[in-house]
């Protein structure tokens, strides 16, 4: 908070004491903390590491929101914990309007939710998830690329290259909006929001206020970048033993990109009739922006024919590399779901063929499978449930539905009037704002962490 | 053919030709296949049932769509077996429009279509899925109740008891749709839709041209019985094991129907202020006929308040119980998910605890959780590859959104102008027709039966 309340200092914005009070208020809360539970000697159990992680980014969420709602915006406290949570669950649906004559400290302190955030994530599921166990074998042994802690067994040593990864990145972005013609400001905070394939922007008009091709590139590269596993960068760091590892998911990733991402430019070239150079450039722009979960938006796709609906309804979902900060179901997900088809349907022909299932060099077991099969189901039933609690409050179905997945995809935006590229949440009533937020934290952390605590069973002495 | 060519004949319509002729058309080829394979013997293999069971569908289909054709109807060959798949899988949207004046041999042949293949389709759960086995057990072991092949061991029993079934049922439906006051020859077609949970009407208003409260729970209560698995009536026969015999998901679908019909009727009377006794009927009606894969309607859904159709999203996939002549994703499949979540949350959090997953009194494996998970990701690949193709061809994303939902689950009407409980099929364009045809069939066939024969390795020599 201390880097926004500078910031707001040198604009001499009067929101500066806002940020340092909020710095303080938390601070003095953390010391209180702090002080009442000194002494206490931790024991980690599988259950406070569920608990821990929800807490987190619950925490954050509030922290987050707090120098918003102070600060001179004068929006709503709904408005407030609904921009912190899209901020730290890097999901970029914003509910601000006026973003360009908006004090650059709440700009910056947005940016900083998200990079942070995304970091946070990143950390969390390399650290924190993989001890999470269930029936024997780590919850999230593919969720969470489980083999950067063979690489890397030290904690501090995997959190420093992770800072070291992702500001790298940042700083190598930030310089190519620069270069590319971007204001200095803008180039730092839309490169903290790119890497981690957030999206927030410091304009109304999203990257739709520069437009042009350089930037749309610069952008194009650095939201895929940031979509693809962590741990393929934190290799760097290592390169002696990079010819050991190997992830199925990146080159699948890669071709749906360039698969949908052809087929929307198509849409736009032959039924559209737009130029060939600008149809691609902008069919692999919107589509990379939502399938990374980024969201930055430069045209509003709700004019173009209606196959680009079709083609993006995919990608609302589909998401990015697991291990990456992008949300969605994950392309490993995908890949371990299509070879147990084709797996099944071999073993259908050929009734006496034993095969083993495998991704990359892990072995595919019926307990992976189950997983699986628990997260899609409840993933389904939190995008429905969404669009049921969604459609209660007055909401349209298209926007109650792609809102939902959006939400629970961490993407950003959905389809329709009001949440398209075009909209704003701003123009969503106050209570479907708290279930976006909810479905947003829900989604950021693997459903299952979250909603395990919504069970009796949880909360039982033991 | 001959029945509908008797009532043309009856009514001094031109028509009965047509069936005649059709029938002598069906029938010479028959001969002529019987003739031509005359004396083969049949090695009946895996790859050969699951040819079969497309290939039945597709054939029932062709000749379903002949006399539609060829008769004086004048609609072009894509509306002729669209509206042939659309009855044979009992999915019941229609793109015929004047069906109040169009001739009774032709209204007859559409119910007829869908009596039996309703009645087929049992037939096929019960009598040939189990035999098709993959990784050492029945593929379809929880689709197809094998429970009832040890009840009724031999194909000819079982096979005449269905018929008794289905035939007392749609009787008795007759029976008391007459005593509500619908007209003889009505009566009798909608009951032959009801039962079967179809939705051919011989009106273009369905049920709303009557929509009095005593045909609507009539159509209420046969519905509902006809998504009901079909063993439960077939054990009638058998009294005597009737103890034994128990099914988790029959309780749980009249509990979901029972929780979203209050809801919707609720829905209805706050937010629209709708009477209460017409907000109870209309709500029930409606999330029956969609739940239940029927698809009547009396009433445009569209124009209710936009809960409704959060409401009514869950029910386009739902679907009845399996053994049923319902489709969707199938209430046994969704109790199996449920207990597994269930079961994975408690091993979470008591690590120890050994637990056997259970279905009534089958054990789960992880064969049939795989054979689930397979399931659910070609549901989902077919409702989006679906969605794609519908906007390539112009249809707007609601309608080809909801369209393709609702045709792999075989329920009917789907969302939007075009195809909700308003319009009709008919406004598609042909190529929509033919996607839809398509999903039709697949999702009938419970998808893998079909998608199989799509996979080079099943035409490879071995």
């Amino acid at each position: 908070m201390l880097l926004p309340a500078l910031v707001d200092h040198a604009d001499h914005n009067d929101d500066w004491v806002v940020f340092i009070g909020s710095s303080a208020l938390v601070a003095a809360v953390c010391a209180l903390v702090a002080v009442a539970t000194r002494g206490e000697r931790i024991v980690m159990t599988q259950r406070l590491g569920f608990l821990l992680v929800t807490c987190v980014w619950l925490t954050a969420s509030v922290v987050g929101a707090l120098p918003l709602y102070l600060s001179g915006l004068g929006i709503t406290f709904e408005t407030a914990v609904y921009e912190a949570v899209s901020g730290v669950t890097t999901t970029g649906g914003t509910a601000l309007t006026g973003l360009d004559s908006m004090p650059r400290g709440v700009l910056l302190w947005r940016s900083l939710l998200q990079w942070l955030g995304g970091i946070g994530l990143v950390a969390m599921m390399v650290l924190i998830l993989p001890q999470l166990r269930g029936g024997g074998q780590s919850l999230f042994q593919l969720e969470s690329s489980d083999r950067s802690d063979k690489l890397l067994p030290r904690f501090s040593q995997l959190a420093s290259a992770l800072v070291w990864v992702y500001g790298g990145l940042t700083f190598a972005c930030a310089a190519a909006y620069y270069l590319a013609g971007m204001g200095l400001f803008d180039a730092v905070n839309h490169a903290m929001t790119t890497v981690t394939t957030a999206g927030f922007s410091t304009h109304d008009a999203s990257l739709g206020r520069y437009g042009t091709p350089a930037i749309l590139l610069v952008a194009i590269l650095f939201m895929t970048l940031g979509a693809l596993p962590a741990v393929l960068y934190i290799r760097i760091f290592l390169p002696r033993s990079f010819q050991r590892w190997s992830d199925p998911q990146v080159l699948v990733f890669l071709a749906i990109c360039l698969v949908f991402g052809l087929a929307l430019s198509a849409v736009r070239y032959f039924l559209e009739g737009v130029a060939a150079g600008t149809a691609l450039l902008t069919g692999f722009f919107n589509l990379i922006s939502l399938i990374t979960t980024t969201g930055f938006s430069t045209q509003d796709y709700m004019l173009w024919p209606n196959a680009a609906l079709g083609i993006l309804l995919p990608a609302l979902f589909i998401g990015g590399c697991a291990g990456s900060t992008a949300g969605g179901f994950k392309v490993n997900r995908l890949v371990i779901l299509f070879s147990l088809v084709s797996a099944n349907f071999r073993r259908l022909l050929r009734p006496h063929a034993v095969e083993r299932l495998k991704y990359g060099r892990i072995d595919i077991t019926p307990a992976m499978i189950e997983t699986l099969m628990i997260f899609i189901t409840l993933y389904l039933v939190l995008v429905v449930a969404g669009t049921i609690a969604m459609t209660m409050l007055g909401v349209d179905f298209l926007s109650a539905f792609s809102g939902s997945l959006s939400a629970v995809g961490n993407v950003g935006p959905g389809f329709g009037p009001l949440i398209g590229p075009a909209g704003n949440f701003s123009a969503l009533p106050d209570g479907a704002l708290w279930v976006l937020s909810f479905l947003m934290l829900v989604g950021r952390l693997e459903i299952v962490t979250v909603l395990i605590l919504l069970s009796p069973d949880f909360w039982r002495d033991r």
